[in-house]
């Protein structure tokens, strides 16, 4: 991949560390969930609490919802933002909010820790410029039609304005399978901790559009390497003004949650134990490929 | 989906298990291994035992090889399936092998214990019925080009025949991404787990083509529910007449064994615990969500 | 399709005419000709002049240039619109230009008669509103990954906003082929003609990424029943800064635009002769159409 | 592309005739129709004499019918081809039927004129080279996945067996666009007709699945340079037993013939005006491009 000058990985492919509010993107496993839309103070408060009682460490709400139709809700912008303040206040959580309008970066990011590029504004250049130049955390999701090269190249584009704070998020893309909303290619996961130094986390939920399949893709994603993830928790699901069938309920949260818990102590005993045996023979022969790939990569894959 | 009379999933989401030769499908977690083709008695024994001492239960060979082009190497044929069985008789290991002809099944199945029906061949309908009949248990992988519905008929076509023993293998679907190989689509290992009894393995090496990508796929796959993988493995890689890039070394594959085998172990213990909770307190909230969907199927998962 | 208030064809399958400066798009056969980027003053006057020669009703010009890595050419800005007054003054060819970002529409549409919506930002939402506010004719690009339903949802948006003016363009899409940079989905153009009452026309440069594909392409559009063509064309496409595997050079021009002249006289006398036949056994208003397309053929789609 | 050592493309760009009882493909242009499935004697033997009437060549009607469902109609075998061969005997028009088995290359061949192998079996490479030996004109049709190398490939396949008869056929590939049935790809053609000698047709039916753009796709193919067009006709596309929907009646498939006629006259009109051209001045600027696409492959699009 040529031209990333900026995101391209290091000789070490170590990992950058994106620090939001004492949350660190690239160390540990980092899960951001909350609503698809900000709809009532009451929706968005208690799902806060709920999120946050069950160990998420940030909250997602959309106060700008980019919607096939013109006729769908829209997301209550201004408005939504307060209420994503007040639940900040009540919670002590960071904010993960979407952005869709170079004329919005400024006052968004007011309220937003992180601001959020949607999978449909990924090659919106003159956004990705402007939240380059906010020097705020981003949340860059990947396109659905797009490849790990663009998806690479729009990064550098916010590197490219002064801005190192970004963090990818793969969201699934789209293909001629109709049983997912969309294929969530958590191959990607592998391949950008070895093309790039960024973090990257996974959204199952747009992933799959699909409630039972949230659980097992999660602990696929963090197994894979993933430095955290993206999800959809609603108090009420039914009555959500929209996703309604892709967002957990706080019980389904809370037991996702522990059973995440669980594998990233077992997937940090993985990888002590395996760096143990690397180091205790020199370095090991299993540390070295015979085609050439650097098995370094595998160790570092759940850094 | 329609027409599925005999793959469609039961009430109680159980799974059936394929038994071959005392490695059950279905049950536990299955490592297929061996080299994408067999090349000579050396080559081919020597990964055998190597794979066998790793802790492969199966041993997997083309001899018959579905190439692109005409003029690359096409497979040793019946050479090839004479090598196979001295491997198979020299560590115990029983064969996984290629059928590609409606008029080689019954001799091929000779020497197979398990026949696969490759990606190009799934809609091969003459060949799914005449494996079918054959009764032989079959490894049907998901075409490049296929949806979970068509892919689910295939297998109905050969149940159909009155042969039950059919497991699935995801061996990545064709999308406009060119970085790997194929998009590893692991979201169907859950949907398939929701939409059938049969089970499901998978496989990373073509999924992905990158070595590198191997070992947090295969984990990632693990996590995700499989009943087990296919991976190719070869003694030297480099001198490979079919997919040098994309097998791993024996090194390689005893490491990602070691890995899987925690792995499990870990995967095994969470399912235990969330059982019991779920029995525990006379079926849980956890376990019964808002949505309609049987929480049940999370807990299967892997079983 | 639900939802297309604005959008949806008329029962008579009546086409809307789009006027800009007197041309008009939906009547007749209109080629957009023009460079992909404006580079000079030269260049692109000398284009104009050759191009309006050749026959072409208005003239494209990129002043800002959606780029995959931020590193290449992003366009002259102001400059290049500046440009492209000039050309027109030279020409009196109205011009077609993209706008990028929201904060751009109002001066931007200063110097356009039309506003193009590139691809890439066919569901920037906040972007289509503002230009549907603008009240400019508008080009709509189909998004690289965007169905039918889809894009004419975008559509929807800016006539909801009080703009009539939309004019679609097919671009291709992206598919697993790699041969040409696109996949030019021809069948739009009967599909839209059945679904909307907008006029529709065809992009070939970006559809095919292939110069020698241009001419074929270009009169398949017209006879699937397009309204209209864009065409990249250069003075010289070997020093262009964008594209230059795709730009015709003059004379190429002129040949596909004498054939297309050809092609649309032996349409219309096709028309002619087959609604004479249609009438002649009250085939009725509802046959005839504005720009040549028999609906007898839509009202025979659900027989 | 490599390797394409049979079919690759002449210095010339000249074209491949391949004679079929007196029916020239890649010299004129020749319409293949009849029914999907061969059901009833008076429905095969009344289409082909209603297809025969309207300027068919061939007729075309399936006798093995791949299908999604091992429970839906599977074509009549056999008893198929007897009706096949009582129309042809009635009309005097050449029998397409689609062979899906190795063992049936020899006895199906001596109904067929020309042997067809659908989509879903392309890269079925046993029954290429069986086809191959069987020296019978092929048809073949393009994989719904299938890039323009790999089908060459499978072309390739056929001729190293000695068998240069083939004819291509593009059908429509699968993308993520669900309104149309497939996504017909005609760019194809010029990219048929630029790397390889081999006649290409177009089949519209199964490209769109929808009846009422099987006209404008056809004129477009005849446009783009296509060397023929295969199309589903019945009788009473309502009784069908697969396919009802993309199956023209005969008066549908009687007005197409009559606009495919003229279409051909004027493009066999345009193509010599500009072979004048070319030829009066010399060879002539206008054939010579400045970006080194031999033009001459314009002129010869449509031989």
């Amino acid at each position: 991949m040529k031209n990333l000058k900026l995101v391209a990985a290091r000789p070490d492919f170590s990992r950058s560390i994106v620090t939001v509010q004492g949350v660190e993107f690239g160390r540990g496993f980092v899960v951001i969930a909350g609503p698809c839309s900000v709809e009532t103070e009451k929706q968005t408060i208690e799902t806060a609490i709920a999120v946050k009682k069950a160990g998420a460490l940030m909250l997602r709400g959309g106060a700008f919802k980019p919607r096939t139709s013109p006729y769908a809700f829209q997301g209550l912008g201004l408005k939504g933002l307060k209420i994503l303040d007040k639940a900040k206040k009540e919670t002590g959580l960071p904010i993960v909010t979407e952005v869709v309008d170079t004329r919005d970066v400024s006052w968004v990011g007011e309220y937003a820790d992180i601001l959020q590029i949607g999978a449909r504004n990924m090659q919106n250049f003159s956004l990705l410029r402007e939240v380059g130049k906010s020097g705020k955390p981003i949340l860059l999701k990947r396109g659905m039609y797009s490849t790990l090269e663009e998806w690479l190249n729009c990064a550098e584009y916010i590197l490219a304005e002064g801005n190192p704070n970004v963090i990818l998020c793969e969201r699934g893309i789209r293909t001629f399978e109709t049983y997912t909303r969309n294929t969530l290619d958590l191959s990607m996961v592998p391949a950008v901790h070895k093309e790039t130094h960024l973090p990257i986390i996974v959204d199952p939920s747009h992933g799959t559009g699909i409630l039972s399949m949230i659980e097992p893709m999660s602990l696929a994603a963090l197994m894979a390497g993933a430095n955290g993830l993206e999800i959809e928790v609603h108090i009420d699901p039914e009555s959500a003004l929209s996703d309604k069938d892709q967002q957990l309920t706080v019980p389904q949260f809370e037991r996702l949650m522990r059973k995440l818990d669980r594998a990233k102590a077992f997937l940090d005993s993985l990888d002590a134990e395996f760096a143990d045996k690397a180091g205790g023979n020199g370095g090991g022969d299993a540390d070295k490929t015979d085609n050439g790939i650097e098995a370094k990569i595998f160790a570092d894959a759940v850094d």
